[in-house]
């Protein structure tokens, strides 16, 4: 298979339904709601989205099932950056090489814009046209992976350590923590619901949990050592920016060479993780090796 | 029936259940989940919650049933608050007697507090044990219909205008809009939510959402009258501020004996269309009465 021709049908997918699912620009309130779409396109990989629709595949389903929880998903994550970005977070101007949520529609709109984001992915995964493409009963499981996945056990909780940590000495424990928590935790969520959507039973589901795990620390892993190594123009974005800011990572904490040893063993262990699986995972084994072995 | 005490033991019942649901102080991390539990604990009438419990009592169900529900609508009704004091929203510094959350907990974290009980929500009615008290197939309606009314054609959407209309003139229409949104959204998706809880048909649901319409329209026309004439000792915070602050208000835009008649009249709309409602109905009943009527 050719997973670039794979990322890009699928992302187009998704950008196609976000697009239908976001509320329209000319609706009340305007502003509010041009401030969401602002956001949510302007671009990015949907890896999230991908994983979900993968994950489905690799459990037996159709991917098109999985399409509004997968912009439910991107709409958490959208969500997330335009909270992080804010002045009493990161305080970023740029994103994706444009300003960010605050710095062009005011950082009121920018608080609310992410507050309606993460509320219309509950709204779209609890939507009849959601429930209607997925098995009996996994819709409930799903929305509460979800929610368990983005709140104060998953992602809020690992920003909120990472915020605190900042300039601080971080152990590693620490550090696993923000990673599994920050990153980690929305993309083992969408493997996790893909695999429900899928007819996943919970021999599979377990297989696709041990990926979801070792995908999602790899990504930041990944993530931290192009921040080191990466090129600012592949990458569009600065590189450095962690070193700068004091964030606790991989390269800092363990060196370079221990980072990659830790990402090639995280990416071999989702491997061996989708073993039993049939070739109907393939696309979840290329996407493993591409996080590890990515760019940008 | 004694309406204090009705309210005084459904508003127990819903501080108990709160501490339950909200994870303990001392989970990682845990300065994120001190800063939920000190807004969500720091105390309210829980009127949300309430109204949930008595539209399922008045839809012929058990209240009981729809605790978690309404657990669920007092963190979103929380986060709300703890956004909307942010400095870059209304930059409070006081809430109920002490300080807001961001002034006790930075800002940052405040944020993060809010976004977390808003995501906590959904883990709650997501959760096995919300559903497996509601009759089949409400639990999806339900969330939907709280996601809704919570997002940006709801809660947030009333928040976005009111902010955007801040030391603005503001035309009646305009006015009726942030209202309805800002405020009267939650309360009748908890009318709703309760209602479908209970186990209402189609033609009850009409009723108890003509009821909820009516009552979340009265209740913030009445929260500006007593903006006021309220006593402050009586209300527990500043009058005056809306003034102050050049915030559209009823009172303000028609003068105050028609905000009154309004709210009046909403009033007595809540009660017509509870009309053809068994006695089950009358702790909404009155508490329609008490929402026009009360002094804090």
């Amino acid at each position: 298979m050719d997973l670039q021709a794979y990322l890009k049908e699928k992302a187009e997918r998704i950008n196609l339904a976000l697009d239908k699912f976001l509320p329209d620009g000319e609706i009340m309130p305007p502003n509010l709601h041009q401030a969401m779409r602002y956001s949510v396109m302007a671009g990015g990989k949907r890896i999230r989205p991908v994983l979900m629709m993968a994950a489905c595949e690799a459990a037996g389903g159709d991917a098109e099932a999985v399409v509004p929880a997968a912009c439910a998903m991107e709409m958490i994550h959208t969500y997330s950056l335009i909270h992080d970005d804010l002045p009493a977070m990161d305080n970023d101007d740029f994103r994706r090489g444009r300003p960010t949520c605050h710095k062009e529609y005011g950082e009121a709109l920018a608080i609310l814009a992410g507050d309606a984001l993460l509320t219309e992915a509950f709204v779209l995964l609890a939507s009849p046209e959601t429930a209607c493409h997925l098995p009996h009963g996994a819709l409930r499981r799903i929305i509460h992976i979800v929610a368990r996945h983005a709140g104060s056990f998953g992602m809020v909780g690992g920003q909120a350590v990472d915020i605190e940590s900042e300039g601080q000495d971080v152990d590693a424990p620490t550090l696993h923590y923000i990673h599994t928590h920050k990153t980690g935790a929305l993309i083992l969520a969408s493997v996790q619901a893909g695999a429900l959507a899928g007819g996943a039973d919970e021999t599979v589901f377990g297989h696709l949990t041990r990926y979801g795990e070792a995908v999602g620390l790899a990504f930041q892993i990944a993530d931290d050592i192009l921040d080191v190594v990466g090129d600012e123009k592949l990458l569009g974005k600065k590189v450095g920016v962690d070193e700068a800011r004091g964030k606790a990572t991989y390269p800092a904490l363990f060196g370079l060479p221990e980072a990659r040893r830790r990402a090639t063993e995280l990416r071999d262990m989702a491997l061996a993780a989708l073993a039993p699986l049939p070739a109907g995972a393939d696309p979840l084994r290329q996407i493993a090796r591409y996080i590890v072995d990515r760019t940008s």
